[in-house]
């Protein structure tokens, strides 16, 4: 089975942005064994989408459109869909109504063009979409002669891989021949991108059973490995086979071997020692707190902190002494350790974090550069204070910063 | 004129990469007028490969075929092309000749197969690649009675923008009437989309000559406007006039006309007001102090502030009474406006900015539901302040509730 993604919207042809969907179907399609053949991206014009979607009816097994099920006149996608098909849509008055409910319990009046996201192929599922108002659908049907399954998914990737989640998968895993694949995704924190390539490419190679990406971010390096064997048993054992071998290189740089973030993985380990965590971020600019409270029931284990931006509040929110601001500099180790150690104490903590550095463009001087930063953890004992100079936009040395810290709570929990 | 850009390669239909030469070629393209009206992405497949040029020649002026020239077995973009437009391929015995010379000058036999680099098609120019071996093609030709462009260039980055720039550009410019184009991005802030597309769909649809995409985020509906035209002075005074209409109707809804973030226009605005900003945050987390210190420069107006996640850090940093809590919940009106009011004193700033919220999954009730936030804003006189039911997961509802924040202090600032 091949299938064809299709993603619509004229954004997507101008110079500046990409389709990104498509990598996460890849992804999903792949683990059953189907394997993407065509790629197209076509804009908010129905003759273009029209013919679009008659060529990917005509060549794929599946073909899955993405975008263009919105309340507006640009979204087109239900509409072409129809046409290349010859069929008609319907309107489902049950949507529509849940779609006047729903308007109505945020006290809003529905525009009436908001009634076209319920218009339905003849013989579509409706696929309800729990993070927005344009439900998906789901066509099984023939197209001269041949079998053919559409699927029409919102755009937005929070809705769609919701909805390909929850409604697309077990649907499609019903039509597709057991394919026995298994993945695994070994993260690290903090290691060096061509380092981890060097070290495990002659583990990895030795393995050709079994599939592995190596994707970095900033302090962040991914395997992604995806066996494939006659049995599941046989393509679990096979990756699980390699992630140990990749773990016994990596020691304790891997942070994960079953999927967590690395802001979950401090969460899970400051529960486990029933410790509460406050932060001092200075260059971060919060984006440290951010990240720990962007994991749902944070507030057990996170206590919050101080966004320390200004020196001013350096001493007001952390007892930072202007002296010690005038002789070593807001950015400086002395300065990561007082921000560390004060806010622990002053929030009752059991860990306290202190970060401050240069993110740039602009402040950096010779001896205090751009992408300088000081990182300091303690738990009330000896700090764990380290200098990085991290390359990269601003963007990239705030996160590099923020990744930094949380791998030293990490490492200090452990 | 309308042109597709096909990517040929297997490895751009796997989960982690993804073609990045359209971008460019997009970017090059808009400038001679032509908008790119599909991209297709196809493995090296004979097959494939043949039905995606057949369709990209039926409906395209011009189409791009990127990769799929090299010397090996995968390498099918040639012949494939031949097949679709059932033309010839002829081996060109200079180029042969001069790769010969090319492998020997380096002391290398030439394996055989890279003499199919010299394939051409009947009646195309060979483009000379002076940073790789294999050359591109450029052939005008007709299809079933039209006028076609077909170009063929080398998949790596710094080959393919070497050739494009010195040998297709001016081919190209020579074919195409004088057209320019222009752009412009109008963002608004807090405006439902289907309410902002049913005020706005009116007015764009009179301007047919210039392209109108809406798009839609947590809390911000964007509209981006192509015009095209005879001269850059049409197409930009037609941008314009669409651009000032638009805004006349959604009024200070939009907070951007020129393509800033909302992070960015508060900056602007608090530096305008020589005015200084501080944060207490408590389900956002974070987010807002983030979003604003991500622009650079933002330490001149920004002077930070408390993520004040637990109720003993709303009294120690903020001075939230605990009666004040206890009375009325941490997820109130009145915490709300006591963070933003006394965040501003404490911190000596002009703006003081409070949140409180339920970001969910969990800890909603019946009374104080999941998504329920209230933002305040304060420059010491009457406070602003809202109560919003967002919609969305934890994610969402922290994203809705920054932008919320961000915006009552742009319409204070104002």
């Amino acid at each position: 089975m091949i299938a064809e993604i299709i993603a619509v919207g004229s954004e997507m042809l101008t110079p500046s942005r990409q389709d990104t969907n498509s990598l996460f179907l890849t992804s999903r399609l792949n683990e059953l064994g189907i394997s993407v053949a065509f790629k197209t991206i076509v804009g908010d014009n129905r003759e273009h989408l029209t013919s679009v979607a008659r060529t990917a009816i005509g060549r794929a097994d599946i073909s899955i459109f993405m975008g263009g099920l919105g309340p507006t006149e640009d979204d087109l996608t239900r509409e072409s869909v129809a046409a290349a098909l010859g069929v008609e849509l319907k309107r489902d008055h049950e949507i529509v109504t849940a779609m006047y409910k729903r308007f109505a319990e945020r006290r809003l009046q529905m525009p009436d063009n908001n009634a076209q996201q319920a218009d339905v192929l003849r013989g579509a599922v409706v696929l309800p979409n729990s993070r927005g108002t344009a439900p998906g659908q789901w066509l099984e049907t023939e197209f001269e002669g041949k079998p053919r399954v559409l699927v029409l998914l919102p755009g937005p990737p929070h809705e769609l891989q919701a909805l390909w989640e929850k409604q697309c998968l077990p649907r499609l895993r019903a039509l597709t021949p057991p394919a026995a694949i298994a993945t695994r995704v070994l993260k690290t924190a903090m290691l060096p991108e061509s380092a981890a390539d060097a070290r495990t490419a002659p583990i990895y190679k030795k393995h050709p059973g079994v599939e592995t990406t190596v994707l970095a971010g900033q302090g962040q390096v991914e395997f992604h490995l995806r066996g494939t064997a006659p049995t599941q048993e046989e393509a679990q054992a096979a990756v699980d086979r390699l992630a140990g071998e990749l773990e016994d290189e990596l020691g304790d740089a891997v942070f994960s071997s079953t999927g967590e973030s690395l802001e979950e993985i401090v969460g899970y380990y400051l529960q486990m020692r029933n410790a509460k965590l406050a932060v001092a971020e200075s260059c971060t600019g919060g984006l440290i707190a951010e990240r720990i409270t962007s994991v749902p029931g944070s507030s057990r284990y996170f206590l919050g902190g101080a966004v320390v931006y200004s020196n001013d509040l350096k001493t007001l929110f952390a007892d930072i002494p202007p002296l010690m601001l005038e002789a070593h500099g807001a950015v400086s180790k002395e300065v990561a350790i007082a921000l560390a150690e004060n806010i622990r104490e002053i929030c009752n903590a059991d860990i306290g974090v202190g970060v401050t550095g240069v993110a740039g463009p602009g402040g950096g001087t010779e001896e205090k550069p751009v992408g300088l930063v000081w990182v300091a953890v303690t738990d009330g004992q000896k700090p764990e204070v380290v200098q990085r100079r991290f390359p990269g936009d601003r963007e990239r040395v705030r996160r590099w910063a923020s990744q930094q810290a949380l791998d030293l709570v990490r490492r200090m929990l452990m």
